[in-house]
């Protein structure tokens, strides 16, 4: 249950709130997000305390459990979140007009081909560089990335080329450490639904790309950028990189329909992975311009110039000059949706 | 296995050759399509014959089992496959540079009703009506269609406003009764595996679309065009109308990455459905722009003038205005990637 | 919309209801089963007459659309459906204490290897014998089974065994024909939503194997039985085959709970189909004493005598001493719940 | 890539082909197992060097990437694992012929509740209590467990009632304080990929129940368990608690053929997980019966003494007449495949 107060309640009065209801046995947790004050509340039969919270005077409205999300909803945020991320000519902006490009490849390998890529794509006019140092592989016996020591990498490129970095974080207690490198958090869907992970970065203000779990649906993804919002972090924006279907044509099964769905019931931007959800990288530009076209507020590629040796995913990657051809289609699809990418 | 023969094989050879075939135990059938000559061959240890096949002087290859359509891959046909409908100012192409919208209803109502729609549609650009007679239901108690009675209304709506019609064929023995008035059949979802019914329409020349089974994947997509491609129809256009996936907030999951998929492995052209693949009126402008963009041959929709009081269906019509800007988007996103709608 | 009328209803006034509410543009049908009589109503905005017709003195009670089936539900039949087939000794009973084996080739080959495979199935204790004829394949290139010409076959194994015997129907216009040599038909995934093959096997009286589509739920498959319920036929065996998943080290994947949940919402027996469903005759056994012990009324098995020699499906049969072993666990489980196979 | 090492191996031969690995750009890690000697080899282009190493004298055999996991499997270890758990009369085993049942409330909610169902659940023959302290919850406003205070709760049923105990540990850090209370650890289905805490189990001795993940199939559980294993904890069981599928009667599909597919391809115990898959109290003792007979090694049951009011998960949990009912039918069910429960 979430109890929305109102807004000009002092802390005093919200402690008493709270109190109020914990004497009664719940459990309560106070939120302040988008300028509103929350009061979850959790426990069995909320139904009875549901009824008579309703009364209060400083209650503007009771949300019971069948609504397991409220901050990332249209309900409580009407327009389009816009995240702003970097300053000046290298600010990148999710949610309004702007639809931007990350690219770089699946894990970095060494600083050179980092490097390299880097400013390949920066050529191409990506703003954002993609590079996984920490990478979690289904076996233990697959590439798990160079780890920590690619921190160094990936500040090597911010300096020299000017572009943002989005890299992974996998555990709360690797949060910090990786913040001091990154401009932006990526979860990975293994991790959609590791929420210690998500109560920590909610206390952080980096802004988080939380791509949804393979096996969750839309309402699961939402539910979890709530824990991120709720703890206190405004800066989510949401990845549909495919789900788990029998289709086995592709790796997983880009589910379009998840970006007008999450437009209809959130405020929050969404991009796309394409490179993941496919698996093949012949597949990664039409999937782009689809995705560009149904109203994704991104998009994220696997980018490498030499897909064949890559270290990992090299059958999704795409050639930087598919990187180009994919860029000048999908500046016109933008244009057509009176957009810009 | 398949045998693609040479091609200058006279039929007196090909006699030869099956006989041979069959008076070692396996099963043969003859197929003239594309200007090729195959014998398809079936039975237990076929590896054996296959390699000593491979040998004979008329046979051009053979293909194994494993690779389970021929006629119906790019190995076959390289080219795509261009579809026209209809003479003169109402021919419309599948699989061209067009993009053709179908629209109307999902069951022909009433006369009144189907024609009012259908001038509707026609206003909007849209060059084929669509009006099912013969609805296949999950449930007895639901309404069935209006069956043989509404071929005179479909009749009607050719005359009076020069659209072509498509409307569902369920069974073989309805097959001719519908080709008399329908310009193209439509094999719906629960029909895709009708084999029976794959091969009657194989044996006339109508056009065909063929949904994709709900469960089906695409390898089985392309296996039903090929019955209908191997008896000698081929004009078959494919349908990616979404598949059961775990994600319930739409119907369906709609296959987006489908498109590219089949366009990689056929020549058949592919249409969407996203009326019935996302069950939700609001979703089918996003989905329709997302199935121009990845590549998709034209779309069928499903429009009413009172979706509210639409018989089946009425969740997921759009409306006439919705319809009218829907065509709109979909012209400057057709033509950002250089085909017209 | 269902309308369940006063038993005692004579048939004028039968008529006098139905005209009374096809008078308003409604659809009627009268339906007779377990002693009941219905009528099924359906077109738009029937919350209005659902609300009028509640108080007519001739209605029992009125079911809305969101409940698509009652004739196969608990609510109209409370306890167990019980279908016995055959006479005497040979007498098999589906949805009582008996947990019938039904086993034998996927496709009938020969007759010499259909009555070889039928002895071996008859001395392992089996009562009926399954071989199909009609093979609905995915790749036209398959072997389509041997057709009409094995109807005398199974007429011979059912001479000389005495072994009832089950093969599948595709299509209406084949049903009369495949009656007059089958104790029961099968409908196979790909036809359960064949509604016209439904509706016309629903107004025989011959016992219906009907087989869970691939891609339908529990509802779907219950929706199907009640096409064939109200037609007139009661004798309806379900049969859990299988259905789409991801999971990709088995073919379908066994809904092991569809079993309970098929007895919660329904008195129709249920049978389930481990080859077909997990593709590996290695997991046959376990799949079985699963089913039994879930609580399934029947089994049906794919036994052959040389499972590599198999025209198809021959990774998933399992050999006459596999299902002697098969058999012998089977009846230690049936045991354990109470029951017998 | 893995290296299988002659087992007579030297620390400091050991060394030195880690070493030539390495120098040419290869990671390595040594892992010891099952007395097995293994060197787990990652980076691009291993094909090369696969080849030049198979013929080192000091190896046994390469295992490449294709087969991703390689101590799970009975390639390695051919006969079943045996698991003990606890001393003397509280002992208990998994993998061989007794099958165990764990049963618990979802969540521990109050000391005194707690030890009032393990004393039921005791009294009912269960060995194995289960209590849940930090809850992964999809919404953040749902009860998320009382949290470590509940590790005295766990304490106190140990001492009282002489049962073990299991309970869920959600992230490496939180490990070493669980292990403290826990007998066996719970790895829940959120975790099956949290690699992180798959690791850091690994390198401690504590008994871990491994859920599969809901969007995981059967190669990717045993890569988890891989994890593990390689990591140097043995003491693995598997858990079978239900996937993400289309159907939506049951709150996630038991994969039942699970069971006997990781018996063919691993030697590791595996349990189901009733309550979870269903989601319904009325399928939980069907669905036990179909586990036991399937082959489960266990199962883990949710018991409430009243449901209605439980904190989480009330539909799912069985009252403890349930229980006492569904382990007398175990019993039997257990005995006819010659096991015990």
């Amino acid at each position: 249950m979430i109890i929305v107060l109102k807004t000009d309640l002092t802390e005093e009065k919200l402690h008493r709130v709270a109190e109020r209801i914990e004497s009664e046995g719940f459990y309560t947790r106070s939120i302040s997000q988008y300028g509103k004050l929350l009061l979850s509340v959790d426990g069995p039969n909320t139904e009875r305390l549901l009824k008579e919270v309703t009364k209060w005077q400083d209650v503007e409205e009771v949300i019971d459990g069948h609504f397991p999300y409220y901050l990332a909803s249209r309900k409580c945020h009407k327009s389009n979140s816009v995240i702003r991320i970097g300053k000046g000519d290298n600010q990148v902006t999710f949610g309004d007009k702007e639809i931007p490009v990350i690219a770089g490849p699946c894990a970095i390998e060494t600083a050179e081909t980092a490097l390299a890529i880097a400013e390949i794509v920066k050529a191409a006019g990506v703003k954002i560089f993609r590079g996984m140092l920490f990478k979690p592989r289904s076996s233990p016996y697959s590439f798990q990335g160079i780890g920590k020591d690619g921190l160094e990498i990936l500040d090597e490129i911010k300096k020299q080329t000017g572009l943002l970095v989005v890299t992974e974080v996998r555990e709360a207690c690797e949060a910090d450490m990786v913040a001091e490198y990154a401009d932006i958090f990526q979860i990975g869907t293994r991790n959609m639904s590791n929420f210690q992970l998500l109560k920590y970065v909610g206390q952080m203000n980096k802004p988080v790309i939380l791509k949804r779990g393979m096996g969750s649906n839309i309402v699961e993804l939402l539910c979890a950028a709530e824990y991120i919002l709720s703890y206190g972090n405004p800066n989510v924006i949401l990845c549909e990189r495919g789900i788990r279907t029998f289709e086995q044509f592709t790796r997983f099964g880009l589910d379009i329909a998840a970006i007008p769905s999450v437009k209809e019931l959130s405020h929050l931007p969404i991009i796309i992975d394409p490179s993941h959800a496919s698996g093949k990288s012949s597949l990664v530009s039409s999937l782009t311009m689809a995705g560009i076209a149904a109203g994704a507020d991104g998009v994220i590629l696997e980018v490498h110039d030499n897909p064949e040796k890559a270290f990992s995913d090299g059958t999704e990657s795409i050639t930087p000059s598919q990187l180009k051809d994919l860029i000048k289609s999908g500046k016109k699809v933008a244009s057509a949706i009176g957009r810009e990418l």
